[in-house]
């Protein structure tokens, strides 16, 4: 998976191209950006995601204006999980902990309804454990109204910062405190619909 | 601030160009999505940045190459919140609750120490409340080192998804739950450094 383009130059130390961590850090996220190219310029949307394999797969309604875009023509899907904030003695070295992935691909529009049906499964499965069971699936119109678009994660790389701040050995006499400030991400307490 | 590009065409009810929204959904993130084209592909890099006034700024070191990228030329950054996880009786209208704003722009080399040091002491000040007060500010040599870009806030939009699922008035017999999963995101109990 490593190309000129998914190498990792600011702070090689931090890249990776593991499957697994590569692959974690996809499963944690419920959202990614995705760039692309309209008319000359880059356009950067968010949207929900899964992971199938060694894919990652989109949907959005059949008119979507990125989903369209997506259709054969180069993105590039970025996803980021944020860990700590992290402050240094210097102000020159604070920065966050994190764990992102950054996939370059081509969309691919998922034709059959029988794989169309998987994705949209495993994307309601993706936010509560078997929910595809507890719900009331797709139906064909519905099927033909949405857009799945697949983009295979051949060319990806990962970045994770992890640990405490590094400051320089000079800095490390000054008064200022300096640690990790921890960013947690939870689910709250369910909240039944009216 | 609207233009074609900032039109939201889908869902457009979501949609809005209001200075203020826009401004609390950038100043509650601590990370946004910027994208640009490299070699006719679009890339997409997640990076802290600050919003001071109308403008957004982004640093990096002077070797970054998307900062490099983005000095004069076209980019798109995107901050996205999620709030919710939006499970309805159907898959069909399964959602996300969230706050998302989108920023075309070019991007401006800040060239002047002083106007580097403000937005330097504005970026710590976001990850802890008067932190630039509570560090060592960058000295002569670590402000060469540092790229500072700006990106007006001039063509950007907002949308927002908000409140309970909402089913087809058929669906809502059905015996499946229906309703918000909260997505909490808090900081933790500081880790001071080793």
């Amino acid at each position: 998976m490593l190309t000129d383009r998914t190498r990792v130059r600011r702070h090689a130390d931090r890249g990776s191209h593991d499957r697994a961590t590569i692959h974690a850090i996809l499963d944690e996220a419920y959202v990614c950006h995705v760039g692309f190219v309209a008319e000359g310029s880059p356009v950067v949307i968010p949207t929900a995601f899964v992971r199938v394999d060694d894919a990652i797969y989109l949907h959005g309604a059949v008119a979507n204006h990125m989903l369209r875009s997506l259709a054969g023509g180069a993105c590039c899907v970025t996803v980021t999980l944020l860990d700590a904030l992290v402050l240094a003695k210097s102000a020159f070295h604070h920065s966050m902990n994190y764990r992102s992935v950054v996939v370059f691909g081509r969309g691919r529009v998922v034709d059959t309804h029988d794989q169309k049906r998987a994705v949209l499964d495993a994307l309601v499965d993706r936010l509560a454990p078997q929910r595809s069971l507890h719900t009331r699936g797709p139906d064909d119109s519905e099927l033909r109204a949405t857009l799945v678009i697949e983009v295979p994660i051949t060319e990806a790389s990962a970045k994770i910062r992890s640990g405490p701040p590094v400051d320089s050995a000079e800095d490390l006499v000054l008064p200022h405190w300096s640690g990790l400030i921890p960013i947690v991400t939870s689910l709250g307490a369910p909240i039944p619909a009216p």
